[in-house]
């Protein structure tokens, strides 16, 4: 295995992979192929084998895939066999529905930290969590090591916030600012933007 | 130009030089290059030269491209050169963030329809918009003949949520549920997995 060579589309498909998969053993299965893999996450099953066979045999010709052998294979490529401390700046409605995203703790992530720029915020409870000032961000974050952000502020402040992160170092950054931020090069940084992601269904339509 | 031969894959990133081209125009600019095109959206200049030609010659050799006729090109192809009316079904933080979202307007879209499961929260405001019984959906969404929605209810009511709004002849979902959900194969879904965007990026980490 050769992990630099690895295309990021690649990458990006074997998140699906292993969400499928782990629905697959939540209803009991432990076998599975990639034709059948390939109807859960629409993906032709050529594509998954190719897609899998990049990491090493890990299927077996008539008997297909073992599911939480492979499981375990997917979480230890993707690094998500520990659990990654995420921290969310902004909490107003994005932020407050990704502090209780319901899907983050089998999929090897926990929120640990919300930050807001409002003062008035400052204080108030997020389920578990309690906002914390902005200002206080690059000393906490730092100090407990955390390396996985989340953006969830105005447009105006999308910038400043992912530099603190930076600063702190975050090395990535899930940003649903309605704004792409810039970031040094050795930190990811993923956008959400919803209006891409309509557009590219819109093309579709009559 | 043949529509139906272009790679899925292309189209996912004419929205990211869409966004990218009128950023540049909203700063003035008037001509780009691929290569400075390629700066601001982190893909090669080699990449987008030929995602755009698949559409037709649309840039000059020593002037590269007019950022106001490739804007136009790019709405043309990816059907923005009108308002799409969105319809959004969960009115928790996620619906409200959704709603709230300043960059669909200048998008191609208009957030024009709320709906909820929970009766307590049917006829509170949200915006410009009263949130109205789900109950009414598949009636209101066919009526307004609405074709983009946006699913943001909890796991357990998604899948019949999509099966309302296919039912009342919604084309594109964006799915920010926290479960994949299953559509006729003439429903475009995206399925919106923060968990998934940040495995892709802790692939990458130390």
């Amino acid at each position: 295995m050769n992990a630099e060579k690895i295309p990021d589309i690649i990458i990006g498909r074997l998140p699906i992979y292993l969400r499928a998969l782990q629905r697959m053993s939540e209803k009991g299965m432990k076998t599975t192929s990639s034709q059948e893999l390939g109807e859960h996450v629409g993906i032709s099953a050529a594509q998954i084998r190719k897609d899998i066979s990049q990491f090493g045999e890990f299927g077996k010709q008539g008997t297909g895939y073992s599911i939480p052998f492979l499981i375990d294979k997917l979480r230890d490529i993707l690094k998500v066999n520990r659990m990654w401390d995420v921290v969310i700046v902004g909490a107003g409605d994005m932020g407050h529905a990704l502090a209780r995203y319901p899907d983050f703790a089998n999929r090897g992530f926990r929120v640990c930290m919300i930050f807001d720029l409002d003062r008035a915020k400052v204080g108030q409870r997020v389920g578990d969590l309690t906002i914390e000032d902005v200002a206080k961000l690059v000393e906490c974050v730092r100090e407990a090591k955390i390396k996985v952000g989340m953006v969830t502020v105005p447009a105006s402040s999308a910038q400043e916030v992912t530099d603190k992160l930076v600063q702190a170092g975050v090395k990535a950054i899930l940003n649903y600012a309605p704004t792409s931020v810039n970031a040094p090069s050795n930190v990811h940084v993923q956008h959400i933007d919803p209006a891409n992601h309509l557009q590219r269904m819109t093309y579709y339509l009559e």
